[in-house]
């Protein structure tokens, strides 16, 4: 019996050491496989070597890990093996804000962001119908105490656990979750921050860049730490503002920057393209 | 006798008020002016009124300014009426780096820039030859002590004075001037500073942004004021960058945008095209 | 009696004559009007002054009328006058492809783009779900032969004067227009072109811009006229691609750009922001 | 004897087959090779691989090309070996337009671009100075007949050959080569044309596209080939132009993406980084 083709991306992450590639390439040739695309990098500042592949091969998942297995553990290896287009399981957390939200829904309908999404969140109700054209559940759970904040991630500990989440998406979430909470799930949540990070942390961005009279805005998608707004940035992009915009029209200018920044964020994520160096991400896009 | 046709630009600010486009334009009119550009702005943020207009008329700069004087004085109006294209005499200062002037000084030969340089001055010898290559003079003052930079400024002072020098751009000058010196050529010092402000004030910002992860550097080009790195901000850009850049390429490519970003702010000064609204620049171009 | 403040939006083209800009401006200080926000332009090409102002007033719109029409006769100038932020009657023709479409509605219901659409016309019925969740009918038209565009194009011209439409958008309608149709509409149909024009005119643009291997690609929203892919444009954006990119990535890149470019081109549309200067367009944004 | 860790840089092109990454690689551990920087790249359009390395290793050039070789044969290889930061001989052919040259050079003396000129060459007698300044040689050959041209070309195919010029830059050289010079030079001759290819081929693109009235003027490096703005694409960029740009303003405004665009491919040529897939190029930057 053949296998059918199967189109693998595997990423891993070590200490630099020579061999690494011909290790991993001599495994991929065992498999009878054909790399299709291929990033690597060694970080000058670490000194940690980063891979991503993609590799057609009819080998089974169980064959292929365990073709790495052994080359992982002679070089300290991190690794992942996924399929590519595999859709990633994702929590989408928002409040009243729809142009993110409406953007990613948008995208993965139409096939472009592999990611899949059950229920969204919200800390209030008005996102409830564009959640539902999409056909997704939508849960309202209002916040207004430090004893609901607890209560709320509580609850999403138990859905993440069983609905297998593994990427939380801030949608423009207007709440800041406890540091537990980040800590818990470092590395695996996004957020949309409304500014050029570092320019701007903490709220009213767009008042703050007002006053300042800045002549571009920004957004930055980054994983989220306990250390607010200081988690490693992922994607950034601006926009050109005139002097004449007024706080709310950056606010509304600001959307289409913010929408495609944490949809690119998000892309990346589902695609295995984000490997973490130490405080910096390293994008293979 | 007639006279020649004049291009004249007039730039005006004032509280805002009805009537105010009226007044100038009944000036015009008498004056057989016709107007070739026109901008305005009325700013929410202090209620004041900016305009800047271009006028082609026969009229003498006496008659002209006649004419405006009591519609200026009406409106308690601060205007500035100048020649279209006249060069402005500049004043810059320079240490090592030599991108900035050479973009400055190409684009004032092809005609580009109209601003006239008698003499750069640097606090260190090495741009001394392209200056000359463009015809400039070139003073070398080495500063090392506070005596040494009040003497600099002071110096400066007679040699502003003497040559008549309306605009002062610092063009990677790594020396900070005095709070006194910027207070007294408030509002006719630029500086490119070389990040994207307000990220990454102060020293190395090449090395914070390295640090930082950030995925688009900048530059802005900004007034200065005895708030260090805090004056009007007149002009931004931003290079987008990889996680494998490193700090030194990060240098490497901010240069570019460095120097854009220096020179477009220039011409605008030349051409009357700033004006401040409080903390904040409006620009007419 | 006093009436309530108005925002107007006044734009006019004639011919360019001194006194132009003295004459409206005196209209304006009649009818107690401040202007808060100007714009104007001498076309060198043709010769042509074009203006738009806002201008906030307590006049009623007859009387403002009547106090332009002595002006407007004096110059021979074509003239609009409308409120700032009334909703302009759009009609959308659609095929199957969502992203145009979607992008506008989500910013018409967000408050960002101020039309107004009863009905949604497609020659598919892929998008009247989408059109539904915005609260829009939707009419399906089969066009199969001559004859169906020709009843079409009938029904579309009995619905425009019915429904009292100002505006015709083709958002990706894979159809062409008859030429009496577009010379009928001249200046009131805008449509996406998905490639950076003049480069890539007629069918696959996405095809042939692969084939060609260009490092970016664009879209051109335009006014549509008899000869095709030819109107006036009205704007246009592009986005890096790398060489890696397939036929399909380039279409699925290319639809961020399209919807971008035709939602912008119809605000100023809405705004009264273009123009037309002979083949180019003018834009006051 | 240790040799000394020398920075190779590798590149190679062959019909795309399993095992070759493999190859490669198990020659650079046998040369205790470290893979600095690496590109790939599978064309689906003409089933060719292609790759580049960046090495350090303290192999011998001699030992390195021997341990290739028969992968090279093995696979029907093109392939190039070099040192990272070696300077490549470059001829640079211009008329009277300052600016692509002055950033070349620019560049050049900051240590930016890794290419070698000795002479420059005109057809006008222009840039004489500028070259003199970076301490080039320069030539003026006039070229008023067809004959001229003949004998210009003979006398560079001779310069060529004696200098072993590995890159020819044609930076606003306002002459037509030969056909029989483009072919001989074929993948060695890059151009600046000064619109966004393919729009605007031929004379005053600059003209065509104010005509046109487009809202982006933009700037193509190309190979050149017989087939005149017709050879491969290398990189492309465009800035934006208001209505109010005259034609002899897109000029100018373009000069900037003209010197970026042409700088940047020269750029990656000097890096082995552009490599060709039948009439598109691969960039690994």
């Amino acid at each position: 019996m053949t296998l059918a083709t199967e189109h693998w991306v595997l990423t891993l992450a070590c200490e630099d050491r020579p061999g690494i590639v011909h290790a991993i390439s001599g495994a991929i040739v065992a498999a009878n496989g054909n790399i299709t695309e291929s990033h690597q990098y060694t970080s000058l500042d670490t000194g940690r070597f980063f891979m991503r592949l993609q590799i057609e091969s009819a080998i089974s998942r169980d064959a292929f890990e365990e073709a790495i297995k052994p080359i992982a553990a002679k070089y300290s290896m991190q690794w992942t093996l996924d399929t590519v287009g595999r859709k990633m399981k994702t929590l989408v957390l928002v409040s009243k804000a729809a142009h993110c939200i409406n953007d990613m829904l948008f995208r993965q309908r139409s096939g472009q962001l592999p990611i899949e999404i059950e229920t969204v969140f919200g800390n209030h109700a008005e996102l409830a119908p564009l959640a539902e054209f999409y056909g997704l559940a939508f849960e309202t759970h209002t916040i207004k105490s430090e004893g609901d904040k607890r209560a709320f991630e509580q609850m999403l500990r138990t859905y993440i656990k069983s609905a297998g989440i593994e990427l939380i998406v801030l949608a423009r979430f207007m709440q800041v979750l406890s540091p537990e909470f980040c800590d818990e799930f470092a590395g695996k949540i996004i957020n949309i921050h409304h500014s050029f990070l570092p320019g701007f942390k903490g709220a009213n961005p767009y008042a703050q860049a007002h006053a300042r009279g800045v002549k571009l805005i920004g957004a930055t998608a980054h994983f989220v730490t306990s250390d607010l707004d200081e988690g490693p940035i992922i994607e950034q992009n601006v926009v050109r503002v005139e002097h004449s915009a007024s706080k709310n029209r950056l606010v509304s200018i600001g959307q289409d920057v913010e929408s495609k920044t944490l949809t690119q964020a998000v892309l990346w994520f589902a695609e295995h393209r984000i490997l973490l160096d130490g405080e910096r991400t390293v994008i293979f896009s």
